[in-house]
């Protein structure tokens, strides 16, 4: 097992180029993390240049939210296959129309995930369950706490093997699971909630640290989760002490991934390895 | 009539999931600001989904940016009159060119809209007249002051009788009438003018506050305007306060949205009952 | 020759409009930045109405991030080259794919650029030989150096003469060139690499003054350049003052654009005529 602070000094050292085929909504946000984490953002979105796009990259972002893109996603994904550069899903919204749903089914059918991290909603709607999702979050329901984790671990452990993908639930406690092997992270802050794009850009995340390490596609989720939780947890702090609101704690939140220190990771992760 | 607190109080209790049709410009900023007022933004513009996509939805926002958009605006439209889920027009840059104009005719045929918001030389094209808009901005001879403001109210209340829509002219004085009731709105500042998608976050912002009480379009719009304007003003002292310029001042708006108190609005709202 | 405080108070003055045809990712930043230099952005991007809205704009900007927007650009193009509106290409990623390739070939065929401003890598890549970007940023053995800038200099001369366009390349130094006088820019920090969206902004600029001063494309450049270093170093001053990263150094920037003044302009001004 590779030590997440190893991950975090490779992907600073090997700045990996982390091609995205993501939404208009929060592709700048995205693009803005993944220079503050060390990578190199590429955002190209069009099927013309999918393939030849993807060839220079250490990893590839698709995010469903760009639900217009799903061809360039496909064409993009097989090739990264091809080339075994890690693929990473964001299946955004994924029950919420039937349109999604198809595309979703249809990208797990045609491309091979290293990693897909969605809500408890997204990730559900993936093993062919109805669910029903307020928009772009999970519903309460699906919403995972310390009574339901273990029905949820064992649901996201069957998507994994069958997908032979890390499957990744974020919420208050993320989990992170490749079968076998099942984490969880307790870092992060509810404000996460108030801003658009927590979500992609902590996919974004993933894919530098995938871009990094593409051997390592469980760990690179844990450090893309605990990176984001801390960093939120670092916003939050300048939340309350300057009044500030969810616009500016959003910048905070992607400056403090760029200020992200090993010791701030020594200190303040909660990051435990379930079962144990 | 319904009390502006009172609207403020039931958007953040049941948190209206907005859908937006809008601009790939400002996208970012009207997702963020309606998560500040206590809405749930959805940003989805793709036709394929956008029947389906409005039927969870509280309000449903086409913001003309989009003018590439126009057919899932009115598939959504359409649906929304037909569930009575109220809809909200932002006729971005109308008058600008023929496809502006032959688009807007062509969204005001197809749907009925609760609200339209544009600044004076938006709504002025929308009643057949030839404006000179200079970009998003409004032309200088379109612009409200004291002394044509009984001309303005006088064209409004047409356009609001002919479309049964409650119109909103932004400006330094903002105009919100249904044709029988008109309301002024005399809070803001100068520097909104100096940041893009002013204009879309408050259509945005009415968006919930329509989504929360669509029983009062009205009121829901002039709620809207108030607590734009007043955001704008606290936004506009931070900016002194700290030397910041456009950037930042963006920032602070939205900030300043996700901290409004309903002591700020007993103390700051501007607003008066024309002809009164 | 024009003083560069001349454009800049004749942007202020005269608030020219500036057309952009431009990429999802940035676009928020770039009509935020020409706002905030004192023009009037304008992002309609779909070639049914690009023709006619630049009619009334001051400056054309096309920024091939947006590649799929290559035929609204053309049309657009040719439009401003009738009416004499000075055209700004921003060739982003120009040598990255064979897509990017043929539309930067198609576009230099059908339209005249009144300035051209890339990275090394891009620029090159318009002479026809063959480049390695990753991604967005210029690759290493593109990157200009002290040693390496007669070299430059006499390449962007060339391809100045060849298209009749002040050339620009972008980098630590910043070298402009029409084919006869070349200037040298030495303002700047490297944060502004870290932020997605530098070299679009620094585009977007170039806009704003071309359109201020359609007379002058040399000066023009230079003064977008100037204004774009100085600005990154007040924001850079207020990173490390403040402790904040690169999402704040983004709206520091922007907000030093705003807050731009002469005296500082005449303080820190590092520009020198080449071969002098």
């Amino acid at each position: 097992m590779i030590h997440i602070e190893q991950i975090l000094k490779r992907a600073q050292e090997t700045e990996p180029l982390v091609q995205c085929i993501t939404n208009f909504v929060t592709v700048n946000d995205c693009a803005n993390i993944i220079l503050a984490a060390g990578g190199t953002p590429s955002m190209s979105h069009v099927k013309e240049e999918a393939a030849e796009a993807v060839q220079k990259a250490g990893a590839l972002v698709c995010n469903m939210g760009a639900i217009e893109d799903a061809e360039a996603m496909i064409l993009a994904g097989k090739e990264a296959n091809r080339l075994g550069i890690p693929v990473i899903l964001d299946p955004v919204a994924a029950g919420g129309t039937s349109l999604r749903r198809e595309t979703a089914k249809k990208l797990l059918e045609e491309v091979h995930f290293s990693v897909i991290r969605g809500n408890a909603s997204e990730i559900r709607s993936l093993t062919g369950e109805k669910v029903t999702g307020k928009g772009v979050d999970a519903a309460a329901p699906d919403i995972i706490t310390e009574d339901n984790v273990s029905v949820a671990v064992c649901g996201m452990r069957q998507l994994a093997e069958q997908t032979k993908s890390v499957i990744v639930v974020s919420g208050i406690t993320d989990l992170i699971s490749d079968g076998k092997r099942t984490v969880l992270v307790r870092n992060g802050c509810t404000t996460m909630s108030k801003i658009t794009g927590s979500g992609c850009m902590v996919t974004s995340l993933i894919g530098v640290y995938c871009g990094a390490c593409p051997e390592y596609p469980l760990e690179a989720a844990v450090t893309g989760m605990t990176v984001m939780g801390i960093a939120g947890e670092a916003a939050e702090k300048r939340r309350i002490t300057n009044g500030t609101g969810n616009a500016t704690f959003r910048n905070d939140l992607i400056d403090a991934v760029f200020n992200f220190t090993e010791k701030q990771l020594t200190e303040e992760m909660k990051v435990e390895i379930y079962g144990r």
